[in-house]
Order: structure tokens, then C-alpha cells, then sequence
């Protein structure tokens, strides 16, 4: 199994943390993640998005969205509820993530801290706020709860971890989260995670 | 079942349409998608995004964001393929959608259709131009396919089609994607289709 990968996105490190945790071992091909050339040349036959992650089998079939890689590497693992409602649980906080929390937080990260061309700072702010809303969002839902769904470590924890935990690099005071600095230590101390810049094992 | 709807939003309209096509009934229960006021109020106890769709399920569990609410209640369907990877590809197209679609597309359309007080005009155009690369991703995909995922009718073509058919409400000029618009066509022929307007069933 190959992976199209960049060790700056946060996207990519959901896929590294999931395979770490299946204890599985693939083939990182590392992409740029700022000059951005080439990328239709790169990838066009296998995303049609023309983003990374994009995991490739052996037998040559592309799977492309971070959240749909991961959500088919934990099939039927201990990262994946099999009950049908926590299933959708899952992907509840899956699709809250790429719709409210990645366009806001990882974005802000990646103008403030690898774009070479930022837009001005009142578009920066606006998407701060958006992305505090999000942290909101997650807080009142961690105020009662160990993991997102079902109080059990899932690949929902492993999404929401990727840009969170980092979240601080774009500018988010997360002291103003108490339940998401208790769940970040939390999802860092289960057996098998891996640190986003962590080298991938041989 | 219970649906907190909006006969305005595409977001909502999958649902229905999923439902339609699965012979289930639901009872609605309108929200205004332009007055957003007593939206914690109403929902914030079923949705920590406080958006609709939320579904509410007879035993009061409650479940939101479009996609995974499709998810759910295509499970085990014909609407939903069995084989592990062709459910991932699924989910790779609907998180396209979320991500790259619907911001853009659906955005596009409120602002221009709905909103009270949309953006400056070169904001709509930079939106506008986004959704225009969604939609060539589409076609590209399409120019080969009948369906986009497992050469079948799935959850994958409700997602989508739900803010593509109405696109033209965004300023979107569907004349240039023809393999969308031979898509477009064969989703409304479906059996069991249901237009966005349509009134429930009794």
C-alpha cells in the first residue's frame, strides 16, 4: 500500500496515526503541500480533487478524503464501532470536521505558518472565529464525555485530534478549552499514537 | 422519526430524497435557514453544529450532518454498496461534497437566492469560481461513468446531485458539463425520485 502523503498536513497525519494504531506499515510518497505545480500530472488520475492523502492499493485502486481513508483502513478494527448508530456517530463528527473545523482551523494554520502569500488580516480573523465556534462546538460536547462517540477511543477522535492538537500554531488559545486539553492528553496517551512529526517506523 | 427540515436547503433534500427512495416516511418539522435566531434554543441539545438536517430517532437520539443521516439510514440498502472499498469511495465523494461542493456551490446559491445581505460581489465571483472546479472534478469522473461510485445508483449520487441540479440558481452554467447533465437526467428518472419541491407523503 503507497501513500501520497506531506508530513505539514494534518489530513495526512489522520492517515499515519490511523495505520499507526492498526499497526499497519505503508509507503510514504512525500508531496508539496505549497508549490502546489505538477499536481495534475501527480494525482489527477487519482483524486479528482488533486489533494493528499490519497492511499493506493496494491492492485492500483486510489481512495482519496482523509476521512474516507481512514474510515476504510479502521473497517472492522477497535477504532471503528460496529453498532449502526455509533457508526453514524462516527461519521457525524467526520463530516463536522472537513466542513467546520478543518476549513477554519487548518487553513489558519496553513496562512500563518507555510503560506507565502496570506490574505489580508481581517479574512485571517474571520476564520479564527469560525474556527473557535468549532472548538466551542466540541468543548460542550466533551464537557461530559472521554472520546467523541460512544466513550471509546475511534478513528472520530483521530480526526478531530489532527488539526486540534495543533491547533495553537494558527493562533487558537486552547486554554480556553479545559474538556479539549483533558481529551488532546488523553488521545496522546493511547497505546500506539504517534507524534505528527514522528518518523515513520521501517 | 422526526426530521428538522428546510424545503430551502440541498443539505436537507438529500434526506428527503434518500428517504423517497428508501419507502420511508418521516415527520418534518420546518426551520428557517435565513432567521438562524433560537437556533441553540432548538437545537442545541441534538446538534453541536445547531445546523438541519438533524434526525431524531423514535427513542430521542439524535443524529445531524446530511451525509452521515444518509448514511445511516441507507445502511444495508440498495443505495448503499456492501463490498468494503466501494463504501469507501462512497464516503470519498461525500466528503468531497462537504468539502469542496457545498461551500462553494450551495454557498453560492444562498448568497445569491436568499441572503439578506451577501458579500461583496469579487467574493461571490472567488466562491463561484471554486465551485466551478468542483464541478469539472464531477464531469471529468463522469465523462466514463453513468453513476459515480460502483457504476450503481448510491447515497454518492443524492449527495451530489442535490446542490448540482440548483446550481443554476448560483449563477452556475451547467451547458458546460455535459456528462453532468446526462448524470443530472438519469438520477431524476430514477424510480422513487422525488423533486426538492415535492410535498411529503401522506
Amino acid at each position: 500500500v503507497l501513500l501520497y502523503d506531506s508530513r505539514a498536513s494534518g489530513n495526512c497525519y489522520k492517515v499515519r496515526l490511523a495505520l499507526a494504531h492498526l499497526r499497519l506499515v505503508c509507503e510514504l510518497h512525500e508531496v508539496d503541500v505549497v508549490d502546489r505545480s505538477g499536481r495534475a500530472e501527480l494525482l489527477g488520475h487519482l483524486n479528482p480533487a488533486l489533494r493528499v492523502p490519497v492511499l493506493v492499493l496494491d492492485d492500483g485502486r486510489a481512495l482519496a478524503e482523509s476521512n474516507a481513508i481512514i474510515s476504510y483502513l479502521a473497517d472492522g478494527s477497535h477504532l471503528a464501532p460496529s453498532e449502526p448508530f455509533a457508526r453514524a456517530q462516527v461519521l457525524q463528527w467526520l463530516f463536522f470536521e472537513q466542513y467546520s473545523h478543518e476549513p477554519n482551523i487548518a487553513v489558519v494554520i496553513f496562512w500563518v505558518a507555510y503560506a507565502t502569500d496570506p490574505p489580508p488580516h481581517a479574512e485571517i480573523e474571520a476564520r479564527r472565529a469560525l474556527g473557535h465556534v468549532a472548538l466551542e462546538a466540541i468543548e460542550r460536547h466533551l464537557s461530559s464525555r472521554s472520546f467523541l462517540v460512544a466513550e471509546k477511543f475511534t478513528i472520530a477522535d483521530i480526526a478531530l485530534y489532527a488539526y486540534t492538537h495543533c491547533a495553537q500554531r494558527g493562533g487558537f488559545d486552547l486554554d480556553r478549552y479545559p474538556a479539549i486539553g483533558r481529551w488532546l492528553q488523553r488521545i496522546a496517551a493511547q497505546e500506539g499514537h504517534v507524534p505528527m512529526d514522528a518518523p515513520q517506523p521501517k
